[in-house]
């Protein structure tokens, strides 16, 4: 079975095709301002998901306070566009990014994460080439284990560095508790606060992060802001997550049958190049909303193994699809542009303006 | 430890960075060239791995008879570029997919792949539009299940279909036959040779593919030509699959420690959105050349999870280290351009042309 919608969209870009529907965009957006209003923390959505400077421009005139970006690249494309306010949530070091975090910081307010003393001793000179300071949030680790001190000493002795360091302005913590770890990041903050007391330090910024945590919004004392990315688009890993519903899902894969080549079996023409290989832990790779029962077994690159052994319906070669991924922020990041739908129509293509600004 | 060059490319471009070394990749397209010939097997590239008209040109100059395309976006930039004779091993349909594909075949020699009715009966429209004949090469499966025919009369069938549809001239059988699949490959092959021959069809093309089956070159009587792709760069599963060593991986992410907040753990500034979640059954995500005991052991989209446990020297933050990635098409896939190395000096940069033409 094909929609009317799947078969235009075929026909007018081609298959396979990342689809947004805008009107869910938009109840995404504002649903989620609104929780954090209620919570009285401010939003800084991660661009990370959207890579698109008109997005994040609908994310902050729905009240965000500014945005989140992982890599310079993408910081570079949101201040282009006239962004502003940008925490990069990431160490950044070296010659060639302070050259570029110097210029950045010509043009917007920027505050960057740290977790080490070898990242900090590269940040002044960026600051220097600015002529203005440089915000640092010392990130720490609550459980993750990914960046971020392991220890509220440590974060301590870095938001001293911090504070010592000429053009660098202590702005804070960083944080991306486990869902499960905000009784550890509670423990965590309390003690790095009460020790950056001691030396007459604030902490301005206390951030968390992750659409998942939206749910715990608001249970850790002294955060001051919060940093969903997928929540614009949501995934089966946010549904799975327990803070999105189906019919929350902004963005959708759109793929052919191109073979059927056993009676329990078929290809997609959507493969590890356009859903990649993220499972964020689920099984299968996607949810097919005209075969819920269908299940995307494995991947070629350019082919979607589709198991359709439970399926009581199966779909037919030139049949189109439409796929919720897994993990859509990986999946936005294969394609140069969506295709923006509204009301059930299409209104045109949204540029991906920061995809592949992998540093 | 950071290499001299290691350095000059994080200064002049920044990490993560793609690097191709042309030593290498000119190295690699020769022996495979050689390997082909010595078989007495055409040799018609797979670009999947590449996309890059100047890589597929060398390949050509090499001895190449055509070049192999997965998807009509990569067709087209390849014949935009002036390379001609391109199997694209696909199935194409649909009205979008057909205007492109007549286009196309008024500007190079096209041969496509098909295992089923709908498909075929789609090319002839693409074929009329273009005003010469459409090549079709009908896939079977010998054992992957994939795309393609199950059975020799299906094959034998839809040859006869292809061959009584106007526009379309039937060339042959292609196939990708599982490493061990070879045996099951000559049976599959001989039997729809057998059929084909009652209606006085011939097979002018018996293609095989795969980098990790070029240790089966030859071993298919009646085979004429195979499709390569990853060995242009190798990786990790191609030296697994023993068709390479270490020291013909031509392609390396170089990546920058960021992180080292535990004794036996650090960060890369590479993740899922560089190296890709592809393991291809392989352990860990990746080899460090510097570190052949470290672990990728998992990733965040723009993090790299370093263990570092068995390691007894560990990098520091700053060190910018050589990963050869597990899979090396996904991984090119990712990003605009490559960095060029010959003799161990930096090049140029050589743009990834038709990545991202999912469609």
């Amino acid at each position: 079975m094909t929609t009317p919608l799947a078969a235009t969209i075929a026909r007018e870009y081609g298959t396979p095709a990342v689809v947004i529907d805008m009107d869910r965009v938009e109840a995404n957006i504002a649903r989620v301002q609104a929780q954090c209003d209620a919570a009285g923390i401010a939003n800084r959505p991660h661009i990370k998901t959207h890579k698109s400077p008109e997005l994040a421009k609908l994310q902050v005139a729905a009240g965000a306070r500014g945005i989140t970006c992982q890599k310079i690249g993408e910081a570079e494309v949101m201040a282009a566009a006239g962004l502003d306010d940008i925490l990069i949530s990431y160490n950044l070091l070296g010659e060639e990014k302070m050259q570029r975090l110097g210029r950045l910081l010509q043009t917007a307010t920027v505050t960057v994460a740290a977790d080490n003393a070898t990242v900090i001793s590269d940040l002044p000179k960026a600051a220097g080439l600015a002529g203005r300071p440089l915000g640092v949030v010392i990130e720490c680790d609550t459980g993750r284990k990914r960046a971020g001190v392991e220890t509220p000493a440590e974060a301590v002795e870095l938001a001293r560095l911090v504070a010592a360091s000429p053009g660098l302005a202590f702005k804070g913590f960083m944080m991306y508790p486990a869902e499960d770890g905000w009784p550890e990041a509670q423990k965590f903050l309390d003690t790095a606060l009460a020790g950056i007391g001691l030396d007459g330090l604030e902490a301005e910024i206390v951030s968390t992060g992750g659409s998942p945590n939206l749910k715990n919004l608001g249970r850790l004392k002294g955060a001051t802001e919060h940093r969903p990315g997928t929540y614009i688009y949501n995934d089966r890993m946010q549904i799975a997550a327990g803070v999105a519903s189906l019919d929350d899902c902004a963005l959708m894969v759109y793929s052919t049958v191109v073979s059927r080549a056993g009676p329990e079996r078929g290809i997609l023409d959507a493969g590890s190049k356009t859903l990649t290989s993220d499972t964020g832990g689920l099984d299968g790779h996607g949810f097919i909303l005209e075969h819920p029962e269908a299940k995307i077994a494995r991947f070629a690159e350019e082919h979607g193994f589709l198991d359709l052994s439970k399926c009581n319906e199966r779909p037919k070669v030139g049949d189109v699809l439409r796929i919720v991924p897994n993990h859509v922020c990986v999946v936005v990041n294969m394609v140069d542009e969506v295709v923006m739908v509204r009301g059930g129509e299409i209104v045109g293509t949204l540029p991906v303006a920061a995809r592949g600004k992998l540093r």
